[in-house]
């Protein structure tokens, strides 16, 4: 039972009761209707690739894992849906979209591990989703099981309809709190007829990479990625990999287009006006797969300095720069090594604190400092999770983020929804 | 108080009270808390020009106009968003956006009349939503008033969020069911470098018409909009404006691009590969506005003969042929002229069912084939309403539409947050 106790963070589980490994509908419903009787909680459980504690186990609980019904039940190319069960792993959705020339757009950097119905409980972006939206924006309908057992389906197979509330984007992002999501309906686009094209800038200061940024999508060209690496990170790729970094660089943009709405000589060239040192395209798929790793190699490189606490601010888009700094600062001040890469079209920010390999949570300096990285993206008018989600670890900041009125109101829907409170207790409200 | 009783339907009014100009958040906090202490109903109210008797009084309500509070608070170029009170007109705050080069997207027809605030409260689509999606889409966070009085605040100013449940969206489409919206932060979009080019092609089957659009969605082009008008529509313009139309055409479409996203070329080449008789595309102003007449002129003419029962089905995309087939059906079988005009990229279809002008509700006989109408799109896949609303004339079918189980979570929900069920009783839900 441990294997299922855990998600991907150092959040410690309680010890369940039992796992229950779903096959269908109906064992998801006599599980939840038993547990509803005998008011035993029930976590929900996916790929267990969360990185905020959503999905780790409660004292007494029966975690109930969706990953084995992973069927993916009908692919309708002329109305660009899938119909899938929610265990079925993110990739191979896309993979089978593929095979009808469309794509499951959000991919989450997880998406080899990650199912789509862990990816609908937390909204999971990830890097094509300053492009093509969150998950939240492919779910058009999904079956759910309630507390006590009740199922229920919400929105269809239509892009629009205001026929009730919006209870899919209710579900989506509810963290296994409101209900059991045991399939859904979302929306596949067309793949992008040719490879993308990769473009790499490096900048001499923050400010002219969060200026390159701001001009690329205030211009109303639509990149499939827009990644920003900071200085922390490039240094930390460049002791391990040897990257003959600029010591002067302060950070690199990545970028990508896959369509004739953001020609990549556009994104150069907005680079190159902001002030960049180097920026330049490449269509070879070798190349490209260098610079992107880049920005993939950035968790390896943390986790090959200590332990990481991987974090996920927002801020709005104008503000990263800014946001940056003030990373850097409590970096300086607290003496923590926090590497920073965003998803910089976005304003969503990974900062990662590397702390000690021999502990087994962040000590409390690495958690001050990311206190005060959470305080400056709510006074920046962000908030603190762009995509990873609330879990355990980001409950302690939801009255600063949300005020107590809207809290509240979560409560009250909770409340609504799950009277007995089994549902994932202790996470996300 | 009569004018501000009704909205743009024959839903017969109740008798209100007292109407509330409310100029701030003070005057609408003051009325929802004398509302709740008094236990009086009240219907809260944009522009009045819904399509579904949302906004329309009940017996001894309070109307809660938010027509006055008109301020556009503030344009975040940077951030591409605005903060709005929930009276500024649509196409004002489109027109301030415009300033800074930008744009707000939503464009319901009535947007010369309709509030932010109204649209947001029933999601409203319009013509540009094909490319940039519904209200919903655009809105980032609001300011609300329970039914209390209480004052909460949902979402914020990043385009991602992940902290706490999606309450933005819950309220957006809630036709003032759940609290009354009194200022919202929307996004912003660039506005188009050029004017659009617009796109007319003809066709001699229905069949041929939808299959034209579903080769210019399927491809991923990305028209501005995409709009079909049907036989029916045809004929009562040519009738009435002499548009020379030849008998043989069974449907037209119209679209727009606005972007390298969406060349004209290539969508008169999808609509030519699908048996278009004609189709051309124009850069040329006047000419453009003359196609557009084509769509706009759909209203006008079945007002010219006689009253309107204006519907709103929404299908996969796919099965719009079908739909329009069955709908001309039903106008045969039941002896009523039906106009029928689509956003075709999107499967959502108004028909417009004429009735004697004497009378001021629809015949039974027309109810019975509006009824099949609901019938044949649910049957399809479909929904009752892609972007008017349920209001009041809409609920009848809400179990057919959403079942009972799911209609059961929306009075939980409404329950939770309006536990007195002042707000706006009688609608939506
Ligand atoms: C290397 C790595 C990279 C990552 N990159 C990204 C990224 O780019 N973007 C991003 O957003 N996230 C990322 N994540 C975080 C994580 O992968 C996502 O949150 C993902 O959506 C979780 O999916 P899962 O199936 O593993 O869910 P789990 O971890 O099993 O569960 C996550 C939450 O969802 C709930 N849940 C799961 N399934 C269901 C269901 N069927 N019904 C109801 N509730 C359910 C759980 O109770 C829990 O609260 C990354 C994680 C790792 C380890
Ligand atoms: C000629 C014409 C063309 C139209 N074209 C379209 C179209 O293309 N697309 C489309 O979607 N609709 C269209 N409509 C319908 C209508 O304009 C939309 O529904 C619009 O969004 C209503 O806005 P309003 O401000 O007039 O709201 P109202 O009619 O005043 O109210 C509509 C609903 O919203 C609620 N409401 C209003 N303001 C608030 C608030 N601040 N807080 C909480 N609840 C509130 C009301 O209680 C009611 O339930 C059209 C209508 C007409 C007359």
């Amino acid at each position: 039972m441990d294997a299922y106790a855990r998600d991907q963070t150092y959040a410690v589980p309680g010890a369940p009761l039992a796992v229950v490994l779903a096959r269908d509908l109906g064992d998801v419903v006599a599980a939840m209707e038993w547990a509803h009787v005998h008011r035993v909680p029930v976590v929900p459980r996916g790929g267990g690739s969360g990185l905020a504690g959503g999905a780790t186990a409660v004292d007494g609980c029966l975690v109930l894992s969706l990953a084995r019904m992973t069927a993916i039940r009908e692919i309708a190319p002329r109305d660009h849906l899938a119909v899938v069960e929610p265990g079925v792993i993110t990739a191979d959705l896309d993979r089978a979209a593929r095979e009808h020339g469309l794509m499951y757009a959000p991919d989450p950097s997880s998406h080899e591990i990650s199912t789509i119905g862990g990816n609908l409980a937390t909204n999971a972006g990830g890097l094509r989703c300053v492009k093509y939206g969150v998950t939240r924006d492919s779910a058009l309908g999904l079956e759910v099981v309630l507390a006590d057992g009740r199922v229920i389906r919400t929105g269809g197979r239509t892009v629009k309809g205001v026929t009730g509330y919006d209870l899919t984007g209710l579900f989506v992002g509810s963290e296994g709190t409101l209900g059991v999501i045991t399939a859904a309906t979302v929306r596949l686009r067309p793949a992008p007829a040719e490879p993308p094209v990769t473009v790499l800038a490096t900048f001499g200061t923050l400010a002219a990479a969060g200026e390159a940024a701001a001009a690329i999508m205030g211009d109303g060209l639509r990149p499939s990625l827009l990644e920003l690496v900071d200085r922390a990170t490039l240094r930390a790729i460049d002791e391990w990999r040897r990257i003959d970094l600029d010591p002067d660089t302060a950070a690199v943009i990545i970028a990508q287009t896959d369509g004739p709405d953001c020609p990549a000589r556009e994104l150069v060239r907005r680079c190159t006006d902001a002030g960049a040192g180097f920026a330049a395209a490449s269509t070879d798929a070798a190349e490209a797969a260098a610079l992107l790793d880049l920005r993939r190699l950035a968790y390896p490189a943390a986790e090959r300095l200590g332990n990481c606490l991987v974090e996920d601010v927002c801020v709005p888009r104008s503000r990263l720069p800014e946001m940056i700094r003030r990373i850097e600062d409590v970096a300086d001040r607290r003496g923590v090594r926090i590497l920073t890469v965003a998803h910089a079209g976005d304003g969503n920010l990974h900062p990662l604190f590397v702390f000690d390999r021999g502990l087994a949570e962040p000590p409390p300096h690495v958690q001050a400092a990311a206190d005060e990285v959470f305080t400056a993206a709510i006074e920046l008018g962000g908030t603190l999770t762009g995509e990873h989600g609330v879990g355990v670890l980001k409950r302690p900041w939801l009255d600063a983020a949300l005020g107590a009125g809207t809290r509240a109101v979560h409560r009250q829907i909770k409340q609504a929804l799950d009277p007995s409170g089994l549902m994932n207790p202790g996470k996300a409200i």
